[in-house]
C-alpha cells in the first residue's frame, strides 16, 4: 500500500508519553488515534479528543475498546495478554509476539535459539546455582522477568554483599540472571517492520544511562559490527512475523555486540527521530500497523541528539526557552525524582555538536 | 521571562488549521491551548481535549470563553472585535491592532502614514474616480476591505470589460483599489514580537500563488532590499505595540519591495518553520503572548520548502506516503476544489532542492 488509509481508528492501550506521541504524530497523518487509559490527565489523554476512560487491566473494558478500533497497538510490552480479546488480525505487534518478548526469560531463550548474540544467563529457583554463576563470572545482573523498566526490577551484583542481598528475594525464578557485560558503549538499533514485510532501520544511536535510565541518545554513530547484526535481526523479525517498531538495546565491547534487551514498541532512544529523520518512529510504527510501504529512513542532518528531562524533585518544574532544541513536554501531573517528564531534541552537523546544543538548553530547566 | 509558565490556558478563537497547529505546538510546550469553535470535527477540535463548542460570533459565548482563559488569541484577523469583551491585557494581538489591520483600508492608511512602501491606492464610492484610476494606471486590483482571503474578494482589473464587471458591485467603498504591481517574485517576511518587546524575523521566503492562493513557499531566499524594510517594520510594530506573529506579504520588482498585505497572525508562508527552524511560527506566537524572551530564529538546514495540499474535487482524498516530506493533514470533513486540506514540509541543502523533494512527494496525492 502506498497511500495512507483515511478515517482509520487506531487504538492504543495505555496513556503515557509513548501513547501521547503516537497520537500527536498520527494526527498529522489524518489518523484517528484513540487512547484507553485511566485518567483524563494522562499525557496521551491531553493530546486528543479520542480518549476513552478505562483500565487496560479490565477485560471487559479492553474488549469493548478494541472492538471499536480498526487496529490496536500497545504502549507497553507488559500488557496482560490474557485480558485481550482474540480479535483476528487486529493487534500489532501480535499477542503472540508481545507474550514472547514481554517475559525476559522467553525473550532471552528466543534470542539464543535464533543465534542472536546475547550474554550468557541462567534461570533457576536454586540459590546454590545463583552462587555458582556469581563465582564463575565474578558479577551478574539480575532482571525481573516482567514489569522491569528504567532500572526498576534490575539488580547489579558485583560483590558478596550484593549477592546476599539479592538472595533475600523469595522467588528467584521471577528473575533471569545474566553475565555482566563490561561494555564500551551502549547502542540502540531501532527497526520498523510493516505488515507488508518491509523492514527499515533507523540510524544507529548511542545512549548514556544515568541512574539506570536513559539520559541522552545521539547519532548517527558508526559501528562496523552492526550491519551483520541487523541482517540477523531482519531474519528474526521475519520469522516472528513481527509488525511495528522494535528496539534492540545493545552493549558494544571491544570485540562484540550483544543484545541487552528487546523492547517491542517505540523506544526512548528513538524520540530524536521526530526532528531528525524523514520518518519518525511513531509515524513508522503507525505505518507498520497499516501495512504501508515503508520509505527508506534517513537522517535529515549530519547529527542529532535527544536529552531526557528527568524529574529531580517533587516541586513544580520550570521549563526553559530552548535556543537550539525542541521541547517535548509530556504534561505529567506530578514531578517526581527519576520520572521522565519530557525530552528535548537537537539537530546539527554532528552527533556531538547536537548533544552539546541539547545539553546547553538542558541547563535552563529546573526539574 | 526566560521560562515557559506552566498551566497557562491559552484561548484561540477559531477552529481551523491555524488554530490546530497552535494547539499541536502548544501541547509540546506544556501549554493548555483551548479552542472555541462550532463543530467538534473542526481541525483544531480534533487535536485537543480542550475544545469548547460555540460560535466566535456570539457575544455571550465569546465572553464566557475568554473569561476562563489566561490569554486569548485569534485564528483569523476577521474576528468581530465588537463582540469581544474588554478584558484588560488578555488579547494578543490587541483588539486595537486587530481592528486596525483587519480592514484593508485602515491597514493601508497605516502603512502609508508610517512610510512603509506599498502600492498607490484609492478608496471611493464614485465610479468616475475608479474609472480615472484605471485610466491612469491601465490596470488595478480591487480588494474587499473585510473577509477577503486566498483570492476571495479580490478582483484583478486588466481590461475595460473587467472594469465594467467590477463596477457592477453596489458598494464600491467596500473595496480598496490598488495599482497593479508587476512583480518579479512574491516574498514573505514573518516577524514575531513578544510582549516583552523582543523582535525576531523568520528566514525570508518566496512564495508562488496559483489560482490566487499560496501553492508553495521556499527559503531562505536572498533579497538585499529586505533588511532596510525589516528595520522599518520593527519600528512600526513597536509603535503599534504589536504582540504576536505577523506576516508581511511582499511584491518584489526589479527596483523595489512593496508590502502587498499584512496578516496579523500565523501565516501559510510560515508553515515550513515546523520542520525547518529552531522555533516554529506557532511556538513563536505562543511565546509572544506569554512575554517570553525570544531566541534568535534560524534555519536548521540549508533550505526548506512547503507545498500546500489543495483540494481539486469533492472526492475522498488519497494521502501519499511521503519519502522526503512531512505531512500535516488538517482532517477537514470535506474535500473541495480550492480548499487547503493540508501541507507538506521538506528540508534539504537548498530552497530549490527542498522544493523539488516536496513537489515530488506531492505527486502521490490525489486531492
Amino acid at each position: 500500500m502506498d497511500k495512507i488509509p483515511l478515517n482509520i481508528k487506531v487504538g492504543v492501550l495505555g496513556g503515557g508519553q509513548l501513547a501521547r506521541m503516537l497520537c500527536q504524530q498520527g494526527q498529522r497523518l489524518g489518523l484517528q488515534v484513540h487512547i484507553l487509559s485511566n485518567n483524563k490527565t494522562d499525557p496521551a489523554a491531553l493530546a486528543t479528543p479520542h480518549w476513552h476512560k478505562g483500565s487496560i487491566n479490565n477485560k471487559s473494558t479492553v474488549n469493548s475498546f478494541c472492538k471499536k478500533m480498526d487496529v490496536v497497538t500497545f504502549e507497553s510490552e507488559f500488557a496482560d495478554t490474557t485480558l485481550i480479546p482474540k480479535l483476528r488480525n487486529k493487534f500489532y505487534p501480535s499477542l503472540k509476539n508481545i507474550s514472547l518478548l514481554q517475559d525476559r526469560l522467553s525473550q532471552k531463550k528466543s534470542l539464543v535459539q535464533n543465534k542472536l548474540p546475547t550474554s550468557p544467563f541462567i534461570h533457576t529457583d536454586k540459590a546454590s546455582e545463583v552462587i555458582h554463576f556469581y563465582e564463575c563470572h565474578g558479577s551478574f545482573v539480575a532482571k525481573k522477568r516482567m514489569f522491569g523498566y528504567d532500572g526498576y526490577g534490575t539488580f547489579i551484583v558485583k560483590s558478596k554483599k550484593d549477592l546476599q542481598k539479592f538472595l533475600l528475594n523469595k522467588n528467584l525464578n521471577n528473575f533471569i540472571i545474566e553475565k555482566f557485560i563490561p561494555f564500551k558503549r551502549e547502542l540502540s538499533t531501532l527497526c520498523a517492520r510493516s505488515k507488508n514485510g518491509d523492514v527499515q532501520f533507523f540510524p544507529l544511536v548511542e545512549s548514556l544511562q544515568k541512574d539506570a535510565k536513559c539520559f541522552w541518545a545521539k547519532g548517527p554513530v558508526n559501528c562496523n559490527k552492526v550491519l551483520p547484526l541487523q541482517r540477523k535481526i531482519k531474519s528474526y523479525l521475519k520469522k516472528l512475523n513481527y509488525v511495528g517498531v522494535i528496539a534492540f538495546e545493545l552493549f558494544e565491547t571491544s570485540k562484540s555486540l550483544y543484545i541487552n534487551e528487546v523492547a517491542p514498541r517505540v523506544h526512548n532512544t528513538g524520540h530524536h527521530s521526530i526532528g531528525s529523520c524523514n520518518i519518525d518512529q511513531f509515524t513508522a510504527h503507525l505505518y507498520c500497523l497499516l501495512g504501508v510501504k515503508l520509505p527508506k529512513i534517513t537522517s535529515l542532518s549530519g547529527g542529532f541528539a535527544m536529552v531526557n528531562l528527568v524529574g529531580s524533585s517533587i516541586k513544580k518544574p520550570q521549563l526553559a526557552i530552548c535556543k537550539n532544541s525542541k521541547l517535548h513536554w509530556y504534561e505529567k501531573n506530578d514531578n517526581r525524582p527519576g520520572r521522565k517528564m519530557g525530552h528535548i531534541n537537537a539537530c546539527s552537523t554532528s552527533a556531538d555538536k547536537s548533544l552539546k546544543l541539547a545539553l546547553n538548553d538542558l541547563k535552563g530547566f529546573k526539574l
